[in-house]
């Protein structure tokens, strides 16, 4: 039996989680629609007959569909359509940050009446599975405090203000030129995209709940070459960093540009990494780099989701283990948890 | 109902573990039994008396006993009792290594039949999550490499030979007048202690079994202050390098003393600390680092571990968010995963 996938946007991050639902071999997922935008793209020739398309999100609650991903982004219509799924009995996937930043509450709430399951490994630091390692891995610490680097845009930027000498807006110009920043460039260099996957950490290390509105940001537009030079002087070097501490009433969240060690994890990241350092009463600092964004890590994200979902949801109790069978020159296979 | 839990073995981890289960306010687990060895200690003083003290493994098999915790380490009697506990419909969660790798597979089958958990974070790595970061987090993608420093005594040595300049027979002699090394230093200088992650690591990214014999090892004793010198003059240094590579009909795994960029991640790694990347054909290169040995990190893993069982055993289905009660200076407690 296999988990009957529909899938809502069809961008980068869509087309990837579709190229691999297709390419996998696990039977355990299987990609049965494509629900396009209503103004937009034509059914890609790639897209087997298999795969139905649709521009109506309605065509995701039928029977058939056990769970819904969603990549479109933004709270609207985001929100109703995965309240929608959820209440039509689907589990939901979704890398959508502002979504969970907001109401990922409201939205784990009403999974938990419906006994579906609402994943969002990809709404943070891309294909870095820090979700689930700060709240499964780590569950066992009594966590203090996370510090990351959570934007590449504002990584490629202040790089390019760092290496080249160049001023704020010359840079901006180039990543916008090279497809690295979005033609808006203010969820991105203002901190907001940072903020809201740094208030989704808060809720998963620390188990409160912080609004994004009372996460202070600074911009990296002020940002100088001369700033570069001062920091160098100090063996620092400028990021935006988005940190969050627990105090003794709640927690304290910024996203700002901040000094960083050169020999630190920080400074080293580059393009679209991403740094997120956790520190624990008791496990100390744990780091986690790696593709913060694009669509192949974002698919990997959405893909480990699904498979979650599927642990969790397709009953069947695997075979006892054939071990002679399975042995191939001296390897078996091994069974993963069931 | 909370999760009511047995610990054999009760040495710097066993310790942690009790302690960290006697403090945590979560009533999913309680700590209700502890075998220490026959031959050994006494029940201490700071145990309260709620919890049970015996030196027969025997009383973990009780019907009163939900999840045994084993941390003794080595194979026997290990496997015999983990194997008596599954039996006995109990969970397991354990940080022995050797078994692991040995007999991993064995005891996840015999798991999976008795419908228990089997969870092992703790045996690579310590506190650092990289088991179900790796087997959960990744499983969406193909991986393809792992690179690590699993063994924080080989990295306390080498650093002594690097920064002092002194030969291995010191350093080593130093890393045991501190406590780092075992009075037989072979299983961590020789490769043995970080091979037996590695098959671990191996079964988990790949899903093929490795026997640890098939790992070659070799060891850092050979390792002189001028293998430093001209390492430096490439712009390198030495460690303990554990890598499997998968290939066409299998994988290839190896643990010894490697160059390593200056600039990388591992020349890095200092002490304790383990770091462990992992490449995947679409998630590019994620790397995991943190504190790999000692009582509290593992603490933190074996936990970990334990609530992971409770999420999959405790029948709760968590009420509907009660919100407004909840919210206490514009902060509200968020549901975890279900």
């Amino acid at each position: 039996m296999a988990l009957r996938i529909g899938v809502v946007g069809f961008g980068t991050v869509g087309q990837s989680v579709a190229r691999r639902l297709l390419d996998t071999p696990d039977p355990r997922v299987r990609l049965l629609r494509v629900c396009g935008r209503a103004n937009g793209r034509e059914r890609p020739a790639w897209l087997p007959r298999s795969v139905g398309w649709t521009t109506d999100f309605d065509a995701l609650l039928a029977p058939d569909i056990d769970v819904v991903v969603e990549l479109v982004g933004g709270i609207q219509p985001a929100r109703s359509w995965l309240h929608r799924a959820l209440i039509a009995g689907k589990s939901v996937v979704t890398a959508n940050k502002q979504l969970v930043a907001e109401h990922g509450q409201e939205l784990l709430a009403l999974a938990a009446r419906q006994q579906r399951t609402f994943r969002f490994e990809g709404a943070v630091a891309g294909g870095v599975p820090v979700v689930r390692a700060v709240e499964d891995g780590l569950a066992g610490d009594r966590l203090l405090g996370i510090t990351g680097i959570l934007n590449g845009t504002c990584n490629y930027i202040l790089s390019r203000i760092e290496r080249a000498g160049i001023p704020f807006d010359e840079a901006l110009r180039e990543a916008q030129e090279l497809g690295y920043a979005e033609a808006d460039p203010t969820a991105d260099v203002d901190g907001f995209d940072a903020r809201a996957k740094l208030a989704i950490l808060c809720a998963i290390a620390f188990g409160v709940r912080v609004r994004t509105s009372d996460i202070e940001c600074g911009s990296i537009a002020s940002v100088t070459p001369d700033d570069f030079l001062r920091a160098g002087r100090h063996g620092c070097t400028i990021r935006q960093i988005a940190s969050a501490e627990r105090t003794e009433d709640g927690v304290v969240a910024c996203v700002k540009p901040t000094l960083v060690p050169l020999d630190g994890p920080f400074a080293r990241a580059s393009g679209a990494q991403n740094v997120v350092a956790v520190r624990g009463e008791l496990g100390g600092e744990t780091v986690f780099t790696g593709q913060g964004a694009g669509g192949n890590p974002t698919a990997v994200a959405v893909l480990s989701d699904l498979f979650a979902v599927a642990r969790r949801e397709l009953s069947s109790v695997p075979a006892p283990a054939a071990a002679g069978a399975a042995r191939k020159r001296g390897l078996a296979l091994v069974p993963k948890y069931a």
